[in-house]
């Protein structure tokens, strides 16, 4: 069967290393496309990475969101997300889901749904994003943090947050992915 | 008033310069936190991205969006996402996203309305990714792309992009965040 996307896929020819890094390695590689062009694109290869949503009825018995507040890096600033990391080589990411979910927020889940995988930047990035929803939340001692992790632990009404994504703290993107995926779920229950 | 989150801010003590690139400059920054510690953090200080969501009627009177399907280097894979590209240094994000439109598929748009604007990625990233809907569209001319670029141009109904968001070639995660913020929009109207 002839591909009939054959016209957009570029072909590399080569890349090389231009750095490592703790949480991507950094490439250039050279590729040509289908009518001729040559060019460089830079690429990052990383690891993929997990967002977790926790959701849990507060004392009174309303929607909540277990959140946390840090600050960031990237961005110079505080921000307010979804507890979220890192999967480690060839770990499962729902076993990511629950590991960040345990390490940022001191709870484990007694169910965890996978609600989707995107790629965060197919541009110039390799990896994909999975997202996770974690109900049946049990306390289950203190957050456990890497050491240069700090951050603060927040319960929020799942309306404020849909009421206010995009907005003030709540502007990580993935964050916003992530609850648009928990709409959907929630939505279909 | 005291600094209510002093506990979590990190403080830079310098940062060098690991490699220049078309789309971004990477940076290693040496900070430390308020507890004492200090690691070295990388920094993609990037231009602020704009997507565009271009809607209109089909023949048919049918919702559409005007979509780009398109070769990604960093996923090495074909996807399907709404307009985008990067903000010229004192570029107005609106005036981006028009000339993006525009570019990409050879439309202009009587209307132009801010969505949101969020961090795609603040873990690492300093950029802001403005995300506005195009209205009230003309055809222009053919699309005259970059040097480097190769897209097709597809019309997909809004439904059924709704249906599909997360899946098979709509797997772009700011494309899943532009169609939130648009849904949202669609909804207040």
């Amino acid at each position: 069967m002839p591909d009939k996307d054959a016209h957009l896929r570029w072909t590399e020819l080569s890349r090389r290393r231009i750095a490592s890094g703790v949480i991507f390695d950094l490439f250039a590689a050279d590729r040509t496309s289908p009518g001729g062009k040559r060019g460089e694109f830079w690429i990052l290869e990383a690891r993929d990475w997990v967002t977790v949503v926790p959701v849990m009825l507060d004392p009174s018995g309303r929607p909540c969101f277990i959140m946390v507040r840090q600050y960031r890096h990237g961005a110079d600033r505080i921000t307010t997300e979804f507890p979220s990391g890192l999967v480690e080589r060839g770990e499962d990411p729902a076993v990511a889901a629950a590991r960040e979910l345990r390490e940022e927020t001191g709870h484990r889940a007694g169910r965890i749904v996978a609600l989707g995988s995107l790629l965060p930047n197919p541009a110039f990035m390799n990896n994909r994003a999975h997202t996770f929803v974690a109900e049946l939340l049990q306390k289950d001692g203190a957050p456990t943090l890497d050491e240069l992790e700090s951050l603060d632990t927040v319960t929020m009404p799942v309306d404020e947050v849909f009421d206010h994504a995009g907005r003030g703290e709540l502007v990580n993107a993935m964050t916003v992915v992530a609850l648009a995926e928990y709409q959907r779920y929630r939505d279909r229950a």
